[in-house]
């Protein structure tokens, strides 16, 4: 896709008019903010499909207010059936607050120019591409990921429904029907789309760790998806004193009763780690009690957010009994007590074999790294692998990380990409393979 | 003093009148407070003073706003000189938000049924008893201790004097002047009192911690002050990422540097006691930053309070020295930077060997435990003390801590702590020993 231009469409600079459009449409003065079932989010929407019907592409909403795009001369591509299933390329268009540009987007981006390429070269594959902009797929709004293709499959629970919004103002139902969504059809767990009618799937998206720039690779292929167990809140509750007056016999520290369960789970990560298991061990919130904590007083509560991610399920299982067996045993040592807010699951999802090897040899052939990682982030890729979609995803390098402005992705590694997944959409439909 | 009626006087009723009207002056609807140069502590200056001059005693204000009481027989104890010291006993009249009743108010209290007692039994001892009510002992409020002592003897510095009230809004020197403290003398560091004009320094205090209650000891003597060194914030710097997307070797996790420090030190806490040393060792406050944590995002700050505490200058300098050491080797392991806010210093103080040694003959006399404890938290006494002023201290039993509403003393163990110190004054005055 390097540059090229075909008859009707420069693909460079639909690509570049959507970057910068989008940019535009999420600029919020220090990063990108484009909201889940929000008004940045709608207005992505907006400009894939007016870009979409511009060049002639058919696209419609569904009852989740997804946006699904085919080519004209395969338009059963958007009600797909079991004896004529689509093959859906995919991604998101929504970020977190003040995120990057290309998180999610570049996905959606790299998909339509597939389309526009195969509507330019004129094929009829047989069996439809299907691109998607799924909604909702960061949890940052309303504390869920996946809202979109979680809904797409009838997955929405009453629960889900109700999340509040991060302001704590509305809930999420709201704002999904201000965004054309049908409740009714949602809250029913009516399935939008029936895996089954679903040959395969692919989402292009930017790494959001920092392998790839670290081992130079400008793309690679997912073997899997890390799921993940979470509390999102601890309290480790001891006794509050005076820090000078009570001696060390007599105290039940939390802070220190919380740092030594995470030393230990730290050390059992990396012994975990060095025999090969696949694991990341993250505190991402800590605190003790403002309304009562001081220099000079015991802390007699700690707080902190807990979560491991593998791509075992087996492993995510022992890690997790290991946290709380450890937690028992500074219970009785310190005389504390750690109180457990709900268990949090997210399933590990492994991508389909076959299509990581499609991939990887496609890889060799465009000189490409042939070279596979694991996604430790989710992506909306994990749903449609577990209802049993054949599913795969190639990431493309991203310097900073994701989920921040600083975010960078190189337009050069972007089309190597989007040129990769071309060339999988082409095999797959049964389309030709431009080569 | 066990229900004793003297000519004139009822000593159990003055207690329980001022106990009672000092709760009523602190009455906040869930504790106590008296604020430090504020409302609370005047009244409560107020209510002693007046009572003080009911019965027949001296009172004046001095240039710090604190109050001395002495005996219509000794009023050179208002203006002592080396030739002719007097005796202190002393306590303060603040309280911390939603504190306690008793926590420094028996001590003023108790030095005043001694003086009343005095007074009753006609004594005119050699060396003027003088009772002092210090102003701004609690560093809650200014978060400085010991104001109203270090004004009295000129070590009051312009920082200090500037520094802000909790609520962010007045400075220390604008409460103090309001309280009727001559601010020109203090800011010349004038001495107010001469060290040398005091023979001896007696405080009588609930204790803060556990100790007495679990020994099941009513009173002890305190065999010298705990100092410390703190520091009020100590931000530990690494970098934020996707908590599923970053591996281990590419992580620089602040919060698991930090309880890493944290579990070092709690294990040299415990050898080093185990060796015999003195000191205890607090993370009182301990945060990510809400402005960017969350439950799947590596945190990249976290902060904390740090505190050790001991009765010897030694320990705490070798146990800072081993924290900065600590620090130093997590930061070359993990990546990570300990920042350090300015690093302060309390001095330990040590108490009069020959003042407890009288203090343990004369809770033997009274079949008082002849027991002894160090004090862990800071009191007035540590700046008389190390003025080079011969200074002891009675502590009494206190159940459920101090610092809080659940401070509970009882009044028997109060009576027999107060009947210890009216021996003791006694003595060190040259008055007869009413045994």
């Amino acid at each position: 896709m390097e540059g090229r231009i075909l008859p009707g469409v420069d693909l460079d600079a639909v690509a570049a008019g959507l970057f910068a459009g989008l940019a535009e449409i999420g600029a919020d003065g220090v990063g990108i903010t484009r909201e889940t079932y929000g008004a940045g989010e709608g207005a992505a929407f907006d400009l894939v499909e007016e870009t979409a019907r511009r060049h002639g592409l058919i696209a419609v909403r569904d009852a989740a207010a997804n946006l699904a795009i085919t080519l004209p001369a395969t338009p059963d591509g958007l009600s797909p059936t079991p004896d004529r299933p689509c093959v859906v390329v995919a991604s998101h268009l929504d970020s977190v607050p003040q995120g990057g540009n290309f998180d999610g987007a570049a996905g959606v981006v790299a998909g339509l120019l597939s389309l526009l390429r195969m509507q330019a070269d004129g094929l009829a594959p047989r069996r439809p591409p299907r691109l998607m902009a799924i909604r909702g797929e960061e949890s940052a709004w309303y504390g869920k990921a996946y809202i979109g293709s979680s809904a797409l499959f009838g997955r929405l629970s009453a629960d889900d429904l109700a999340l509040k919004h991060r302001s704590g103002g509305h809930v999420l139902a709201e704002a999904m029907a201000a965004a054309g969504a049908d409740l009714a059809r949602i809250r029913a767990g009516e399935r939008l789309l029936d895996p089954a009618a679903v040959a395969g799937y692919f989402e292009l998206h930017i790494e959001q760790g920092p392998v790839l720039v670290a081992r130079t690779l400008p793309t690679a292929v997912v073997t899997g998806i890390r799921g993940n167990v979470r509390h999102a809140r601890v309290l480790c509750r001891g006794e509050a004193g005076h820090s000078g007056a009570v001696p060390r016999w007599l105290r039940r520290d939390a802070v220190l009763a919380m740092a030594e369960l995470m030393a230990r789970l730290d050390e059992h990560w990396r012994v975990l780690q060095e025999q090969g298991l696949d694991l990341v061990v993250t505190f991402g919130i800590v605190g003790t009690n403002p309304a009562e904590h001081a220099i000079s007083r015991i802390p007699g509560e700690a707080a902190f957010s807990f979560e491991v991610r593998s791509q075992s399920r087996d492993t995510l299982e022992a890690f997790y009994h290991l946290m709380r067996t450890e937690a028992r045993a500074i219970e009785r040592a310190r005389k504390v007590e750690f109180v457990f807010d709900r268990r949090l699951d997210s399933q590990p999802a492994r991508m389909d074999e076959g299509m990581v090897k499609r991939l990887l040899a496609l890889s060799g052939r465009l000189g490409l790294p042939v070279e596979t990682v694991p996604s430790g982030a989710g992506h909306d890729a994990a749903i449609f692998a577990n209802e049993g979609v054949p599913s795969a995803m190639i990431f493309i390098r991203n310097d900073k990380g994701s989920h921040n402005p600083e975010e960078r992705m190189d337009m050069a590694d972007f089309r190597a990409g989007a040129e990769l997944l071309h060339l999988a959409l082409c095999e797959a439909t049964g389309g030709e393979v431009a080569a």
